[in-house]
């Protein structure tokens, strides 16, 4: 601690609604970390947590700390509307060898900000292992606001905070704010960004695209935080190629889930397989992705 | 079927976190039976479904249909982001005896319409017991559309729709496009506007103050189906009474809630406990409650 | 005062952006008051007022006073996001012999309710003529709170309020806090729930369809205010009729507006255009309202 | 063209809602050139446009290219609701010797993305100058999507592109789609992210703080555009320390316009005053500004 790097949200395989897709969860988590990321982070948006019986979150979280097997940090996604339900899992993870947990704020009820101060830190009383703090407002509707993070901060066992605003104002307003604490890791969602946020400062990023194209977000977080901006641009070109070729495919609100796994099918790393409430691409979608996939340059 | 009349969305009583208010549940469901309620809706928005462990939410199934015991129908709350949990609770459900269940649109990612009518089309199918839909767009963000309400009443499992959107022109809408199929069951959640919405056609509310005064609603309920305008107007204003002086006290967005529980409590009627993420009023707060209580006149 | 019945939101008939239909006008205004509306409220909404150029905002209030001619009050929209137009404006209002001027909140930067207070006060302070509050959240993007209403209604010169969130509950809210002031005028916009306010105790609608049918409007209106339940329900399905079949065609933000003067086309009463940035309906669209109008049992 | 470097949004300087205050106008342009500003956008969000009666519009425009008269280029908001205003405005900034207007999308009325296509092509058909188009989300409520910049960056008489919106990964998208397009301008709206706007390729900045501090945001635009990272971070934290304690007092939607006035009245540059509806800071919070002003490091 403080993490660093790049810590992939990893997708969740799946063969339906029921069955985890076990051989294909250990082909990507060895992809993942030949490719040289930093740690992973499971059940998080990407991860289709929310999609996810309780019984398949607790069969992935002891799958891949089992393959990982503690090569880097594996990090859980424990957000719930149901603090209960946050617990429970947090001490499944810690049991086994989970390093740390990452919640967003309840998604039914929404929060103010002093009772989003008051829900993260009964939270953390009462978590067997380190939280981050995870800023999603698309999903949860809310935002956790610069000055609640600070008070959270103080907090023991809040290290760190994930921010998938894609609002850059805001992140270099937590930049600024934490500027003399960095052991508080500040992560950035949107690989669109990663590199101007780690330019400026941030820990590293919670990179989707690395599911694929794990050495590419790698290379452009070294050369970012390297400042070797001719290396950044090039790269950074490649990562904006990967967004409006594989997660811009229709306009469905999950283009983005739907065009990444699409791709992991055609790259042979997982089945095309969505856990409900959402639906896979079809044929003919899978088939653009495929030819997109090829066009993307060097890849 | 179909159901009529006020089916009121019960709360939880709680100890705390883990432990259902097994003496004051009786308590409450026998007061709300013996006020004339035509159902019981559990697990709603009121009864924090969404804030409850599966277990007590298991609990809370098993204890109503026991102390009902079939002297009204007992509706269901099984609204989740993840459908797998959704068809445990309902298979558990018709176990107890429920006659159906109700669900809200997920509501960590949004569906667009085309993918609403296919996730609740998926879920219908599946579950073994009668579905109303249940739009709640303040929580879940997004509206189910006229058109998606149409064609999803087609299924043969969808058997009615509960609106809380308080959008009178969207709820006009379904009681003209449902206007010759009387057997599909239009409930208005806000209490505020039941009798305006039984006056044009409803077929009832699930108003959360008959949790308090039962007889209250079912009198309005009553007055406005058979169209006794006076009656209706003076009973109207107890109703505006309540929402205005118990379920308006602070600022909060919880305020109806809170102020719902710190009332029941002043009637002896349950703890003033709320789940996490919520907090219950504190004292200062249940004291105006308790004036309010007493200033509302008549009750 | 107070204002009382229907009071429809003129159409502006257009030959095009820079060019009133002075013809078109004096027909549609002789149509409504032969159809026995009580006032006019010009350069609302339905007005298109935020499209048109000054020039032709004051020719409007011009022409529509000299039409009417003291028949009914006339009520002229002022909203603006730059106050000083909104002075001119009412100063040429009342030199013209309107009645009243009716304003939203500005509409580019939000306001607290605080702001909106004062906001308010201020303007009402140099206003020469009385003013209407007007709720109209989905194109200002903030509600009016009640309490917020119930301060400004203690200003002198503020007279009214018209809702058009179509949220009853909110409406109903309104109709409680003034149920001992019968002088403050409270209007609803949206005419799909005009009988319902109207039942409950509201003063009148502004309702846009009765610039196509101002008879059935000011029927459904006087069948609500005297309770008769069956003309009520019996009128309703027409209102709803209207709404369904005029403002539904497509799925334009603006199916309401391009229907309306689509409709008022084939009424002959005015021309089929929209002032930028809106576009009228084509030909095709046009006779889709052509065909729903003729299927409009007995209008 | 095309434009690069620190375009600023010039405050409108006020002494009431009916008077311009010129003697500070002609203070603070010359103090913006004089800090090396590459140009001047006047009657923008931050010059409180849409609050100004048009007559002030036009004595502004005037002024403002009169005080300039050519050292650098003048833009001037034209962003209406009412496409002939905005005509009306850009053919008097031409007469007065302005460079380019800039124009939002109507913001009464929303847009889909085709009508908003339409709406902006017609509009540049019409003007006599060149528009830059201004994505303003949190006060028009609606974005340009991506692909409609693209198309409308092929009309002849579109040149550029400002976004307010603070979406880097939007941005960045942006950034990407107009690659090999390099004429077509693309500039950043919110001083906090300036930098790394422009170290992933933006032309420039519309820094609001360089009302203040001119120099402060062109020596970060330079050290951004010529990759000198350490220079870039050590005045990007002076910018961020000027968001925070000049932009962040109290709570107010209008935080950044309050704020701003505020410290230029304090730095004599122009009076504390705003135009309706919004109201200047009084004095306890212009002290606060004060304060804050005196502890920024080194300004």
């Amino acid at each position: 601690m403080p993490l660093k790097g790049i810590i992939p949200p990893l997708v969740t395989p799946l063969l339906d609604d029921q069955h985890l897709d076990l051989p294909s969860l250990e082909k990507l988590v060895n992809h993942l970390l030949k490719g040289g990321v930093h740690g992973l982070f499971i059940l998080g948006t990407t991860g289709e947590c929310t999609s996810l019986s309780y019984a398949i979150r607790k069969e992935m979280i002891d799958s891949v700390c089992r393959l990982v097997n503690g090569r880097v940090p594996v990090l859980v996604g424990i957000t719930d509307t149901a603090p209960e339900e946050s617990i429970v899992l947090t001490d499944y993870s810690k049991e086994c060898g989970a390093a740390a947990v990452v919640a967003a704020p309840p998604y039914y009820f929404g929060l103010s900000q002093p009772e989003m101060v008051t829900y993260f830190e009964k939270l953390a009383d009462r978590l067997c292992l380190p939280l981050f703090l995870y800023n999603m407002p698309s999903h949860t509707k809310t935002m956790i606001a610069v000055d609640t993070v600070e008070k959270l901060a103080k907090h023991p066992n809040i290290v760190g905070f994930k921010d998938s605003s894609a609002n850059a104002s805001y992140f270099n307003a937590l930049l600024y704010s934490f500027r003399n604490q960095p052991e508080f890791s500040l992560f950035v969602g949107p690989e669109e960004m990663m590199a101007s946020a780690v330019l400026m400062g941030a820990h590293g990023g919670v990179s989707g695209g690395a599911n694929m194209f794990p050495k590419l977000y790698v290379s452009l977080y070294e050369a970012a935080k390297s400042n070797q901006m001719d290396e950044v641009l090039s790269l950074q070109e490649k990562v904006m190629e990967v967004s409006a070729k594989i997660y811009s495919v229709g306009t469905y609100g999950s283009s983005y889930l739907k065009g990444l796994k699409a791709a992991l099918s055609v790259l042979g790393l997982c089945e095309n397989y969505l856990a409900g409430p959402h639906s896979a691409f079809e044929t003919d979608q899978v088939e653009v992705i495929r030819q997109n996939l090829k066009s993307i340059q060097g890849l």
